[in-house]
């Protein structure tokens, strides 16, 4: 006998709340299939030796124990707090039996112990799509995984999600840009690169200084490279025209190069090089990504992601892998807003109740919905030999469009209660209109 | 960086295992939907004080602490065991927002700390349904949702699921049962029946005497009860020819005999009233059901429920329930096992791979890929210019049937690579067979 108890933190849909969750799910499963993803699905559990590596994420993870279990787990167990490395640790269980290069994409619930904040929670759902090498991974999956998620997007708009901007920049080319200035604590750099959009320039010039030691000359560059930003593959020349040069900013500056090229054919607009992005905290070696709801900028990033060079080992095996993962969630928090107008035409299935006349006569309405069912139309029949009036309000409270009646005698009529206009059909023929037969979203 | 860490009792599927486990949820989602049933998604966790009520179940559960936290969580969570213990607080939560009766169907892990073992997992998939009143609950949904049920089995069996007995009997049939024989300690009497098929007839006797206090004439009773077996409505009969009488006994006759006239119609021979099915540690108060695999009935019930007088409460207001759970990992053991022959076309969703001539020339490749995707053609472009034998074996490798070649002059051929058979092919119009578009499961 349960009692209330709401979770701040662990959203949970209404049935149209859940409606407009799934067309999104469904969105994005049916692109990344289309562009070869296999679908797969992780445990949401690891042993916390996986998930507790670097400092910095450890307060976030939830920690597993048995309800009275003696003593303390042997091989004590947390909840993933994101869908790469279980795909890591995927690979690493799997490598035998996955062709490589392994195209992957997950969409399921992560969990953080945060504290939840406007688009932030306890439990949310992740998208990630990613590729995996067992040997070298060719620079053009850097491309394809930002071109899927914005063929991705573009599948989203009428679901209600506005246009996006996928930021990218080039960890080669960072580091590149930083040695071949004489800064060589790179991560100090990226540490600084990464406050830009909330601190300003000013305040990252001060930070090269303190924590990188750059003189003033370097952070000059440092800020002209950051405020380079451009969705034309002509961004190139306003780097080299810094004067800069260094291997890794050249394999930098070329990879970027191919991506933006690559997408003004397929994307047009959609990818922006924007030097600054640095994704400080993360251990990506070549491309990274952000992306940004257009005119919902304070969101924060929607997708994100990177290229690894090491990303699982077998043995001496190493495997290199890029992926990006969309925050689902967060797409949700943006749509419910009653502001967008997004909303589903109705929580259930059912496009029809069939009414129930007598209790005694159930069986005809039952067989009603069968002839229905097996011709793949969803209906319901009414709980009820209530008076019609009652039935039919039944249907109105679930906005389901349609209203079944038998006469008892083989006769057939339905009733569009939207209209009120009532006709005679057959269980064997009748068909519901396109935009009827399933739950849709809108925008009202 | 990652390394292997299997987990006993955690199952991960591989590609192809995937799309076998994901065409049974979808099957099973689409039979919900034509019956009317709301999909919903509930949360991972609950208030430990909602999992934790009964004695029985306090040591599967799976407790979580934040690692790091400081001090004891005012408000400990754990994972869900089941799906009617968040469905139960789920209705609680939103019973203003809900349309009573509320039909919902979940399919998503549930967590328990059981020692594994065959066909028993730590993490494992179960689909749901159940419908929820705020008021009386008719009983014709206790006949709805063995129905749907069936007809999901049904569903299922290309799939490899073998046919299904959905064996039935009524809490209020047994109850009026033993107090009619003058047997009140009504629990006892349940708790001896639930052990029939393990330890036979003539233990139960003995135990029916020990536990509930049964003279040798109750014993006999209750086992001429337990005895009784039909999937015709005339089992009443046999039951009221051993002359017992009580109303409640009256009302489980009559709701399961209405039960078996519907099943008789809608689904010959899958129902069947089994009145030893007990089912003794849940707090059922009317229609309780188990499902067999003919054939496979040592892998113990893969669809189980029953009815509830009093699912939710709130305020002084009481929810009654029914519904069933179908074990969806305890399935896919079954079909998992080698000797069932069912198998997955593939594990990649792409039905083409489009080879690339030369490494200048993937755009070329890119704009065939981005031709079939726009007419919902699943495909990959080739990960590199390897020779065309490398290219072809890449799809071998992953049995995509096609491979599709550009010759940079707008010339454009398809291989069958089953066949061997190479064609002109326009990426505007080509198309694949039906049975080729998506990976299809099998039996080989």
């Amino acid at each position: 006998m349960a009692k209330s108890a709401r979770l701040s933190g662990f959203p949970e849909r209404l049935p149209a709340q859940r409606v407009i969750e799934r067309s999104i799910i469904d969105t994005l499963e049916h692109t990344f299939a289309l562009h070869g993803f296999s679908s797969i699905h992780h445990r949401a559990v690891e042993p916390l030796s996986q998930l507790a590596k670097d400092g910095e994420i450890d307060k976030e993870i939830f920690a597993l124990s048995r309800l009275h279990s003696e003593g303390a787990e042997r091989n004590p167990l947390g909840l993933h707090f994101d869908l790469t490395v279980p795909l890591a640790r995927y690979v690493a269980d799997n490598a035998s039996e996955l062709a490589f290069p392994f195209k992957a994409t997950r969409i399921q619930p992560v969990w953080r112990g945060e504290r939840p904040q406007q688009g932030r929670y306890r439990e949310f759902i992740q998208a990630d799509i990613d590729v995996i090498a067992d040997t070298d991974l060719p620079g053009h999956f850097e491309v394809e995984i930002p071109l899927a998620v914005a063929d991705a997007f573009s599948r989203l708009e009428p679901l209600g999600v506005p246009g996006i901007r996928i930021v990218v920049n080039d960890r080669r080319l960072l580091e590149g840009f930083a040695r071949g200035i004489g800064l060589d604590n790179v991560q100090a750099v990226l540490r600084c690169l990464d406050k830009y959009d909330k601190v300003g320039p000013a305040e990252v010039a001060r930070l090269l200084g303190v924590e990188a030691g750059a003189n003033e000359e370097q952070q000059d560059l440092c800020l002209r490279l950051a405020a380079i930003e451009s969705d034309s593959p002509e961004f190139a020349a306003e780097v080299r025209a810094l004067g800069v040069e260094h291997p890794l900013l050249e394999e930098g500056l070329e990879s970027l190069t191919t991506m933006l090229t690559a997408a003004n054919d397929r994307a047009p607009g959609v990818i922006v090089a924007q030097l600054k992005i640095a994704r400080g905290l993360d251990y990506y070696t070549g491309a990274v990504y952000e992306t940004q709801l257009i005119g919902h900028e304070e969101l924060g990033s929607v997708a994100s992601g990177g290229r690894y060079d090491s990303l699982a080992t077998v043995g001496r095996k190493n495997y290199p892998g890029v992926g990006m993962s969309i925050g689902v969630s967060r797409l949700m928090a943006h749509i419910l807003d009653p502001a967008t107008g997004i909303t589903a035409t109705r929580g259930t299935p059912s496009v029809v109740v069939i009414a129930v006349a007598d209790e005694d006569r159930r069986a005809d309405a039952d067989a009603v919905a069968t002839a229905l069912r097996a011709r793949d139309i969803a209906c319901e029949v009414s709980p009820s030999a209530a008076k019609f009036g009652k039935q039919i309000r039944y249907a109105e409270r679930r906005e389901i469009p349609f209203v079944w009646f038998t006469d008892g005698e083989g006769g057939h009529e339905i009733k569009d209660i939207r209209s009120g206009e009532q006709t005679p059909a057959d269980p064997a023929t009748w068909e519901p209109a396109d935009a009827d037969r399933r739950p849709r979203v809108y925008r009202a």
